[in-house]
């Protein structure tokens, strides 16, 4: 049987892994069982890779193993780019096995898998689909979740077109799936969330092909969320879900927020989270929650319920993303009373278009 | 007796006046009796000057009147800068007298003036904020209100110091209340809003010091939403609240947002102006309101319920105002489904510190 | 014969057209003879809608023309966003004919053509090409050069894709160059940079493909900077060069710089212009100068000279023509002692890929 | 006697620090002679953390010394925020003892000072003054300058007040030099070089007021770049200039550009450092040169020349620091046909307001 344990935690900036280390010095932690790190990071896109080396040089000494071992053992999610209400902070898994009977609820369970490196031509492929695909099925497998509908999050990591990469694939007469390295990261996302898409059976085998990627929005996943970057050369896979194999104190739940102001979606979310609540969710109730992962979607869209928005046309446009989160984060930050959850900006097969997931998790009663 | 009209109408861009135009054509609107446009522009600060110019053409047109009559005719406040979810619109305000005997019920009343031209050394001062009193008691006669109680909104739009208006001060051996140009407009908002609160009696005569503007943070108006700009020479004063004296279909109400995830103060103003609900306002109520205007405060803040945001320390934090809007605007656009509402920002004195201001117009049943 | 006149002053702001109507009280310029305007406005996009339309209240008053009449009249190229030590001004041509012999020398001469009103779908096509070179052709007849080497400068202003416009070809059944509007906006100032190369002999006509545009990099105009804006639907083509027919005080003159940091291209510009120095600009020469054009091209690179710069990687990226254009305007106005000249970012087929264009208008000896 | 050398090379990204790592590997770096290290970091103001950990892991690797060790070792300055042509680089300066008869020419000679640990009360103050002025002199001792005219760049990294220590200062019933940390920032950064100001003698001891510092612009030095950081807690000083008791290939020059047009001032630089050139540098003396480095004046000024900018006005006026830095690096880098050189943004008692310092090292005959 596995027993998870999830720690929210705030950061003071991208390089304090402080919070961690003392749920580590005072026993609370136990570091060989920490499974996976989701965090919410301040600053541009270099404080991703910036938290992310604080975390293995603390790490490695409290393990007494070298940096790269930290490194290749846990999977860190950085999402970077913060505004508005958003509070940056990070969420620690861990997982341990114990000797237990079967569990007769379902409870939070975790798998994480990385696929084989991938060639530069395969980002954004059908290829690509396909190994994410498999790695949700193993990752479901390690879980011990049977049903699809018992997943709630999947969080991917991708890789990112760059121009050693590009440099590479030419040179060996191979084409990749754009030049613009805009256009592949998105492809990337999106193959990524069109392999969760498939591996949950969201959509069927013969939908999957290279046009359809970043083309064919009727295609995505109610769960997924995807994020490239340009250190990585496989795909990290985390699959969040409910299993009887888990005895860990936590569930989790999710849902779909048609459009940003969809807030019967968020509410379906936390309810299919196991919180009890009406209209309002109550103090006590808030209370149960550990940590809400949301995919924000608003900057795939320049309006909202027939109301034009200036997200694709300001001179702003360029940090749409990070509005995107703003908003949403806010919308439910102001459901749950705290705005230290997490957003992440990506459309790309990332439910339909504009609209924003949510997945919960909460404390068992 | 008065009657008072509200048009909320979208704006494709900063020089698009057309819906009013279409009003006033097909006889919805008789230009004559416009009394005030408020208008959330999207773009930079140049296109607050930009829209009020093509309103001023196009009503001098219509009304065969010349550009700078109606200029001074009628009072434009322009409000820039959108981001997230904020939809570019504006509202027209009409006024006419009526032939009718007095109202059994209180409703929107406008009341509108403008103090005497400032002398730049009176900007951010207590002779401004005198002025401004002065201006909001009469605005409050001329609109019938005799209850203070009975107002809920009220826009100023103030002038800033500039190079040339610094230097003509010095020149006449005067001292402004700063020589730093955002820090001048900052205390000219302030002395705004503390005019509010003097003019309603929500600060006492001794608290109005030149000392305690953007100091002293005790002292704050309600219903305060105050602006300044280059164009200004004077300050214009619209004061919105429900008297006996009118027979508008319209009723106004605000409530104050401790913090910008205080909704239950969000719902407080609704139901000030009228909407029945109890946790959530539903579409039957929502299509009663005719606009709403917030003063948003968040950016005043580097955390929010105990946990820190990035709005003061991010690269992004010259536009921290954008993002206070956006995130109020989303906030309580969830809670309308729409986000057509206007969201302004400013802290100085406009409610306490990190507070969000909001009045609600709504048809009466 | 023609006499051609060039006015160059500051302006305060996007609204600020006084210099020119000072120029015009005191008699200096007849607006009768204004012939284009070429501004350099601060403040974001639609800073150039409102400066256009300050041109146009105050020169329809001055010459009591209806408004639409201005504007249909003199072409105004606004070219907006400004950083670093740029300096907000504009340019106003003056022309008229004049009895006078055929000058011995040749002269600063403009020919001004707007094509027919362009399909959505001819935007950024072969169609677009050809429509401009025989613009361009026609303005150099209208200006009397008969040979292309004393073409200096061509400036087009192009329509962009808009939603609107997208729809109604699709509505006919037709297909745009793209439905991404930025990759159409670079298209169709591509196609209006080819126009003028062709027209210019500079490619030939077997050149002009649709596929050509935005991707065989190796054809490109040396004179040509175009710009595209949503309020345009046909190609305003402005030709600068020099020809006998002319009796200008003025004479232009061009050069190619092939990076940011080749001086000697800039050098070579002035030279042609008819500026004597050898290695630097005395201040006697520097005070011939009339006014300076430059078409940046640094933001289509992200390296110079072997340096890697963070032109397309920075979370200012977003900005990186301004940056483009400070820095050319930097490096030039070092050159001669004045940053009040004019930079337009731009590198879709207008000089080589990562060049800068540069033209001058200098007093003849 | 002293040998300096000088190692300027590119960095991929915050994190790249391995062109030093393979000077290291090839022995042309000892790492135990490593006296200073400064880079120009791309990314956001976090990026210089960044950075900074690498080069201490890297180092720490390669001296087996523990990171803490490093980090006390060797001064890092990073100079964050790039633009323009900026190319992120970073200078490796390495100092050893060797045995050699006092030299008959002035070579390249540095010394490195930190002063006591300030408190927060002192920052901004006149106290910093005067311990920065200590260091000066400490460190010419150190570097064997004897001559205060010898002394042509001095680089200071001071601290910034920061929320906590502002309230460590409160608790003890002690006033900071402001409450406002911009405003403290730029106080720390200006009594430092006044500090340095006061140490070369080109300020008076009586001229040492708090009431100077950020108001009295007469003061200043022409040598002096200062940085503050929330992480410094003292001063540290980097002294660099010319002495006989160095035998470095390396000699330093340095010159005022009175405003960022003044191209003259920058070749006086180049000329006191030692390149033979009349107008325009020609290859074989640009080859000669080993690093640059620039101190930037121009955000400091809303005009150049006469000529209006919108440095202070524009809407990307919260960048002001990076278009300072993005327009001297151009027209600098023109001058010397490469833009890896490095620009620092302060305006604070740095040389005159609005002026630019520049240095530069080459190598000797």
């Amino acid at each position: 049987m596995m027993d998870v344990n999830v720690y929210r935690v705030p950061m003071a900036g991208p390089d304090d892994v402080s919070e961690l280390e003392k749920l580590i010095d005072d026993g609370t932690v136990n570091p060989f069982e920490i499974c996976a790190i989701i965090a919410q990071t301040e600053g541009d896109g270099y404080s991703r890779g910036y938290a992310s080396l604080c975390f293995e040089l603390m790490l490695s000494e409290k393990m007494k193993m070298p940096r790269a071992e930290v490194a290749a053992r846990i999977p860190m999610l950085m999402i970077g780019l913060t505004g508005g209400l958003m509070s940056p902070h990070y969420t620690v898994f861990t997982r341990r096995e114990i000797e237990a009977p079967e569990n007769s609820e379902k409870r939070l369970a975790l798998g994480i898998k990385i696929t084989r490196v991938l060639l530069p031509e395969e980002y954004g492929t059908a290829v690509q689909v396909r190994l994410v695909a498999e790695a949700v099925r193993e990752a479901m497998a390690e879980a011990g979740i049977t049903d699809v509908a018992d997943v709630h999050c999947v969080e991917v990591k991708c890789p990112n077109l760059t121009a050693a990469r590009l440099a590479d694939a030419q040179s060996r007469g191979k084409t990749c799936c754009s030049t613009n390295f805009a256009e592949a990261g998105s492809k990337s996302k999106g193959a990524s969330a069109l392999g969760v898409a498939l591996g949950l059976g969201e959509i069927k085998e013969e939908d999957v092909t290279d046009e359809a990627i970043c083309r064919n929005w009727d295609l995505y996943s109610k769960v997924a969320s995807t994020s490239a970057g340009n250190e990585q050369v496989a795909c990290k896979v985390i699959v969040m879900g409910n299993s009887t194999k888990s005895v860990s104190k936590y569930h989790i739940g999710s849902g779909v927020m048609q459009d940003t102001l969809d807030v019967d979606g968020a509410k379906a979310a936390f309810k299919s989270a196991g919180l009890r609540f009406d209209e309002v969710i109550p103090q006590s109730e808030r209370e149960r929650i550990a940590t809400v992962f949301i995919n924000a979607g608003a900057d795939a869209m320049g309006s909202i319920r027939g109301r034009r928005t200036t997200m694709k046309s300001d001179y702003l446009s360029g940090y749409q993303g990070i509005f995107a989160k703003a908003v949403i984060n806010a919308i439910v930050g102001a459901m749950v009373g705290d705005t230290m959850i997490l957003a992440s900006a990506g459309y790309e097969h990332q439910g339909p278009l504009g609209a924003n997931l949510v997945a919960a998790i909460v404390k068992a009663d």
